[in-house]
């Protein structure tokens, strides 16, 4: 497998809880990470004293043996790259080269990994705020901060937190974000409407989405005049290469895990939207809600990472922390930077207060073991949903599974509606794929049934018992299920 | 003096640390102080349980002998208002009569108090964020927030927080306010930015404002596409007899403490605003940013109490937490809240883990103790920029400085810019009244020199230092000030 893209975290037990997004560029798999890990460091994505995961997690995560792992270490420290000790494990060295951008880009055609998502069976519950970790971050943000931070802040964002998810994106998203060209938002809503207002004021007419996503997000883009024209979303992901028809001057594209069929962009839709966009000037909206959970071995890296001039990349807090917190974040390119600037105004808005507590929680590494611990969680409810669903209703296919917060049940044609009802009579609030459809797809052919499942936004009490309902609703063989025509689509 | 409003607070060495501002509607005092009082229980402005001011306390404030406010409790509690026990103080009997919200509105025509304000002398600094209090709210409010209270929020706010500032804007400022008109903002920035949507939305072409104010809401409001005439602003405030002439949808005024001349809106002038308000359907937006700071014993109610229907009461935490925190709140009437809330959105931007702690912050009385001690601190800082002014420059006047965080010191004709200039060579800045001039009237002859003093935000330590070079620019006799014509105002 060449080029392929990977990404290791240590064990919470036994190393820092950091994670890390890798490029391995060669087949061969000691030269190809010896490669990556000195192309991390040359870019500064692994910063000089960064501890790198132990040789046993690192190998697990990869898949390859321990030994390949250790002598690529040994290599790199007999090069000067990392420092070796004993009790403080294996680091990056602090004479690290200096910083070389060029280096960076990941390969277009990444191995994409079998990502897959969903959608909330409930309202959102967020049971694992890191209360407790969250106060402390805040009590040693407050600390130090200067008096002038408790000002109305500058409305790019606080310094201290760009500088921190510069730091983050680039070691765990593969993204190239210079903290100048970090802006924070109260979210990706926020985000995506100093966008549109950014490029309205530019003068452009068209922004291109997925035939799926929130319609909360297409009303926005509608809203402010921007015709949104669909693209069909298959098993690769968005049909990008379908763009160059559309005289789309942007489009908006969940690539690392679409939403909410949850596979991920395919390497050649990725080389089909860079190309557009380097061909027509047309700008890629890069939504990468959930970028931080991800099971599998072959997460998909940003596609920022491709080309930061032509991608506008949107992180947030709300899937990896909470909603509640209200805060975003924009890796804006050079060439739009003064409109998305001017959309934000003149006054900060979000809290500057939360923003120094987040940096704080980042710099500390109490994210990086948040999301850990969190994936964790994840990762067993997704077992849990794949065995008690394959139990219940072998018939059923439930799609990808390897990263992401929700899953894509589908389901025979014609049931969707009778099952969200059947489940809504249970008090289990599922979402079927006709709620996320563009209004442009309702007439076509390509229409699937499914419940989009969010397995993350239930507390753990809840949990089993939300799963039991959802089984007992499957359509499963020799049981009759209430199938009314889909009369009233959601 | 008939229909005085006061405020009266207790001592934070003896008492609550309560601030309320109280309506006495007849000459007699003792009878007046009743019925003030008895009125704010029955509209439920003061709560049961609510402990009053030590009876000295009261009586200072009010500067009436201490021996009529006891003859008032003691029939208050004969009545069965209030109820009084032994180490425990006077309070709000828990049986009081259902709220009736008649008997609230303020006398139109109370006393004014001069109220005086001023600008920045150096950059917004807040050494005096609580922060400990803070921190100790936001334990608080997170280890009581339920699972649902870490997501996206109800987009118009938090209810905790619009109900603990339901009650404290009643108690300190007369506002009559129902939790579920109140729509929380980023701040007076945000909450005017979505007023002028709002107003646009329903047609309105033209939003009259003050002569003297800050250049960035009228170019907010201009920048939504509206037309802003000024009102001429005198010693008795903004001149709102000339509204009727305007044709103007709305009007914006800082009624307590204009900005940045420091005059409270006269008497007189409140009826007239309230009746070009209730004779043309106009609406009048009330910038409330520093009502909790006054000095004297005959604050200025806010307006709103006057016609809830007819004013949008907008309020801040930029002044009396800090600009960081990025919360304000609006009191919108029944006719525009749609507007209101259609503009804020479908999703919350304001922090919500913020909103939860500033919600106990209130309710704990952490806040009124807090304004209680900065208010101490910032009359002190006027009494030391007065003595040190009549010293140093016995020819310069010093408006009003009854209230607010600024002042305004008069300057001899075409002065200003000298003044501002060299205090800048000091490394003093200060802002000249020329900055907050209406674009309209900088030809005319209403013109008057003068500095705008904001002494609140500048930490202890400098504060001196800035007041001696204050006093070593102003232009004294005897002493020859470069004096070149205003080519340049600022």
């Amino acid at each position: 497998m060449p080029n392929q893209q990977t990404t290791f975290a240590d064990d919470p037990s036994t190393g820092s809880g950091l994670d890390l997004l890798l490029e391995i560029k060669r087949p061969r798999l000691r030269a190809g990470l010896i490669d990556a890990l000195r192309d991390a460091i040359r870019s500064g994505r692994l910063a000089a004293g960064t501890r790198l995961p132990a040789s046993r997690v690192l190998a697990d995560d990869l898949g390859i043996a321990r030994s390949t792992v250790t002598e690529c270490y040994a290599e790199l420290v007999a090069e000067g790259w990392l420092t070796a000790r004993q009790g403080s494990g294996t680091r990056v060295a602090r004479l690290a080269p200096p910083r070389d951008d060029s280096s960076v880009a990941p390969a277009a055609d990444a191995h994409p990994g079998k990502a897959v998502q969903g959608l909330l069976p409930g309202a959102a519950e967020f049971a694992e705020f890191p209360r407790q970790q969250w106060l402390a971050a805040a009590r040693r943000a407050l600390a130090a901060a200067p008096y002038s931070a408790f000002g109305y802040g500058d409305p790019a964002g606080r310094m201290e937190l760009r500088v921190a998810l510069s730091d983050y994106l680039s070691r765990v998203r593969g993204v190239r974000a210079e903290p100048e060209r970090i802006v924070i938002s109260s979210g990706f809503h926020h985000g995506l409407a100093l966008t549109a207002q950014a490029l309205t004021a530019r003068g452009a007419r068209t922004v291109a989405v997925e035939g799926y996503g929130l319609g909360l997000y297409r009303a926005l883009l509608s809203d402010a005049g921007l015709r949104i024209p669909p693209l069909l979303v298959d098993d690769d992901g968005a049909r990008t290469g379908d763009l160059k028809d559309l005289g789309a001057d942007a489009v908006l594209l969940t690539p690392a895990h679409q939403f909410p069929t949850g596979v991920a962009l395919a390497p050649a839709r990725r080389a089909d939207v860079r190309d557009w966009a380097r061909a027509s000037g047309g700008l890629i909206l890069e939504d990468d809600y959930d970028g931080e959970f991800r099971y599998d071995r072959t997460p998909v890296g940003a596609l920022q990472g491709l080309d930061p001039e032509r991608v506008l990349y949107f992180g947030t807090a709300s899937k990896s922390l909470a909603p509640a917190l209200r805060v975003g974040w924009m890796v804006v390119p050079e060439s739009i930077l003064p409109e998305i600037l001017a959309a934000k105004g003149r006054v900060e808005t979000v809290s500057v207060l939360d923003q120094l507590t987040l940096a704080e929680f980042v710099t500390s590494g109490a994210f990086d073991r948040h999301v850990r611990s969190r994936r964790q969680n994840y990762r067993r409810r997704r077992d849990q949903l794949i065995s008690a669903l394959a139990q219940s209703s072998p018939e059923v296919r439930v799609k990808g599974m390897a990263a992401g917060l929700q899953a894509l049940i589908e389901l025979p044609r014609g049931t969707e509606a009778a099952v969200v009802q059947a489940a809504a009579r249970l008090g289990l609030m599922v979402s079927g794929m006709a709620e996320f459809r563009h209004e442009a797809l309702h007439a076509t052919a390509a229409v699937h049934d499914g419940l989009v499942v969010n397995f993350s936004a239930i507390s753990d009490s809840a949990w089993e018992g939300a799963l039991d309902l959802l089984c007992s609703v499957m359509p499963a063989p020799g049981r009759q299920r209430p199938n009314r025509p889909s009369r009233s689509r959601r």
